[in-house]
């Protein structure tokens, strides 16, 4: 399982909200518990990624929130690459430990 | 200061003795006091890394020790790069969470 922390839930609300969306709409798009969705929507219109609109009682993107989106999916991009180096990199150690722990019965 | 794990003292005893090399001169040269030097020639030698050699009384490595300093290069290059992925990722987050942190006064 791949459990998302704060940026990844705070990126699926921005994508939700990339249209004009409703509160029960990026809920359930978002997937999340109306508490939660409470505590990160203020979050998120204090540091203005969403706007509210009241007229349409909606939340949409702003100019900082798509550059939000941007720099996101980038950092998401590198995210992915890096746990390729990772692992790769810890097979290559799991190899060098090998041959330098006690020899088996040689092949 | 970036200390030596087991694998990078093992590289650097196997690099000294890559010419048929006595205890005294690896380990000046890996710097190592007798005390570990000893535990790990104990190893490396079990592990058929390096090979003793009585009438020269020097340690010289083997065929196994020279594809584990040639894979141990290879890790090494791997190690740096994914460090530069890693601070990468993490100025990346940085940049992220300032974004979605409270607006200071905007410039």
């Amino acid at each position: 399982v791949n459990y998302r922390d704060r940026l990844d839930i705070i990126a699926d609300i921005l994508q939700v909200a990339d249209q004009p969306a409703r509160k029960t709409q990026i809920m359930y798009q978002a997937n999340l518990s109306h508490s939660l969705l409470q505590k990160y929507l203020a979050e998120i219109v204090e540091a203005d990624l969403v706007s509210f609109e009241v007229e349409t009682n909606s939340y949409q993107l702003t100019f900082k929130g798509q550059e939000f989106l941007q720099a996101y999916k980038n950092y998401s991009k590198t995210n992915k690459v890096t746990k390729r180096y990772l692992n790769n990199l810890a097979s290559k150690r799991r190899l060098l430990e090998e041959m330098c722990s006690k020899q088996a019965t040689d092949l």
